[in-house]
């Protein structure tokens, strides 16, 4: 293995702070020659779930050798307990509080260990910043090759968090807005939408089986969010006017509210949980 | 060629959702060793104009082998091309929609070429993030040595942008507003001017042709913007007291409207495409 | 030494415009296996003790061999000086106004140097941006390898803030809100305290003498502050209710006012400045 050892990172410490470049010099001393890849710092302060998804839409086009230490852990300091985890695409290093559920779902999960071996912490360990003392060197030594198994014992009952609200009939699909984008797209949790032939095939995400579902035309598909009825599912913002509202299938696969050259979050007042419903 | 791959980013991304780091797993699972340089992230929501301008002041400081990414793609699913330029400081991967116009009338243009290779796309192209699947992967070869001529056919009709307004007498010059940037400084068209024993020089920017155009002693200009007029130009905020509005010629060599320690744009109101009048 | 040249960036400079990438290009361009990091670039306008803080929080964590380059600079173009100080961890780049004092309270001071060779310098020097011209090519070459004395002749007499307030009797500690943070951590001078066998001991930070001066119980500690009196320090948010105010001891063993999943700052006002008594 003559790549560079890869971490990436996800908080909710905001840039202002020194917490993430303290992370990362950690890291840099522990495995000099690691790359290191910003996934976001902008979490919203304790927002597992965004974190949660974020990660998710990240992590697979990342190379399987990736490191990702994600920290949003309003439970510092408290029981819960400090994992890794190899899945199937990718390792994982963070809090045991649901954060890496939808990974979870997508992968197969070969290992999960808690970080309890000190070796692999930083000599003095804070009560409110496992970030730096427990998280970034777990995932610097991982990198680096250390067994995931030398970082502690085995376990097998993380938390999970409940998948995001996805009820499916033969002809309908009842969701959540799971996320608002910087642009305001309001992404939902009904997916995967996958183009065949200009035609859909939905094969429900979040869940081990990736098996397609049902198959419909975009043009006769209709959206009811927030009191409105859209007609057709669309693949682009091109396809419709600037400042139009459009629903549309995002780059992941889900179904998206969006304003061409504005924000659907904020033209519906869309806040994750908003329920989105989709018939064809 | 000893030196690692090198790519910078600038996109109107944000930092909050996983779309930049999306890019960088693309970009690294290609190109492992490639460094990764963030020029910025928060070009407003499709700006185009903005984008050019903040790449025209970074990329000459990079090394000359340096690929360069520029995702701001209001036209993302139309019939826009996806190209690459090799100048001759520099590559540029992007959407063909003028963001790379003023780097262009800086430097010679020795090939532009359409991404329309499939092998140096993801295998799966979206209709709304190229970003992720045609530009990443094409700097990502390109930053590994792959030949520009290897990603698609040659193009000889790049979109350019009008060039910034810059109307230029024996005595005057006529200007725009350009950038305001996070200290409040009102960058403007009106450039270069260039220190030579203590008197200006005006070398025209956004031209191929870069002479000399007049001289002039920066105690005898003066600036009128906003309904200000203003004596003298000055080479550096220490030249008068905080607080004090000042007209500058900042380190691209543009005249820039300033208050040390305070903000140029708020005092005056300013905002790109404000109209900025200097004579001599 | 086969390990990556390291290089962190603490600047003032935001994040819209192309000054951060720029500064990386200069870099890059004469170490270009440099890896580089950075702590922030969100620190308030000039807000020199900002600065000193942000950057005494995260130093020690690095590699000793790192180079810190800090730009916030209020006085470019004046006649402050451009400096590079090697200390017993760490080697530190940019302006001598003070920036540097938090780390130098706490660390040897080996060798402190004028930036006045133009070898190391840009072949133009700008008078508004030493960040590109003077300093980001002295932490490179720093950083490559060049011995501090190559870049200037030595200088005693740096400039030096005042340290934070923090007056101690045998039972009392009077200081200052320091900073607060990305959650609304409120955190003060008074430190560090650090846990010795469920007590607590105070060796005043900032001092270069790190010597143990008192040893209290946590639980008999009370904080006066913005009117409140808290009643015993804790060691972690997880202690209390979420909603809660808490007296806390952080991760770098200052005093805290926190609430916990809240915003310690906003509950209570709390701006850097404002008094905090502890007393045990």
């Amino acid at each position: 293995m003559d790549r560079p050892a890869l971490i990436t990172l996800s908080t909710d410490f905001g840039v202002r702070d020194g917490y993430v470049g303290t992370m990362k010099g950690v890291m840099l001393d522990i495995a000099p020659d690691a790359q290191l890849v910003d996934i976001t710092h902008q979490v919203a302060p304790q927002a597992i779930h965004e974190a949660a998804y974020i990660l998710y839409t990240a992590y697979r086009f990342f190379p399987s050798r990736t490191v990702h230490l994600v920290v949003v852990d309003p439970g510092v300091g408290s029981s819960r307990r400090p994992i890794a985890a190899q899945l199937s695409h990718g390792a994982f290093v963070g809090p045991d509080n649901g954060v890496f559920s939808f990974v979870m779902a997508e992968e197969h999960v070969e290992t999960i260990v808690e970080l309890a071996n000190p070796r692999y912490r930083l000599p003095a360990v804070s009560q409110t910043f496992h970030g730096r003392d427990i998280f970034a060197p777990a995932a610097a030594h991982l990198a680096a090759g250390v067994p995931i198994e030398e970082l502690g014992p085995a376990l097998e009952d993380p938390v999970l968090l409940p998948p995001p609200r996805l009820d499916i009939t033969s002809q309908t699909a009842r969701g959540v807005v799971l996320h608002t984008d910087h642009f305001g797209n309001a992404i939902t949790s009904i997916g995967r939408l996958l183009w065949r032939d200009g035609d859909l095939c939905l094969v429900p995400a979040f869940r081990r089986e990736n098996e397609e579902f049902a198959r419909f035309r975009a043009s006769e598909a209709s959206v009811k969010v927030a009191g409105r009825e859209l007609h057709g599912l669309h693949g682009t913002y091109a396809d419709v006017e600037p400042g139009s509202l459009v629903a549309l299938i995002g780059s992941e696969g889900h179904l998206e509210i969006a304003v061409r050259e504005g924000s659907g979050a904020k033209r519906l007042d869309l806040q994750p949980g908003h329920p989105v419903f989709l018939s064809w």
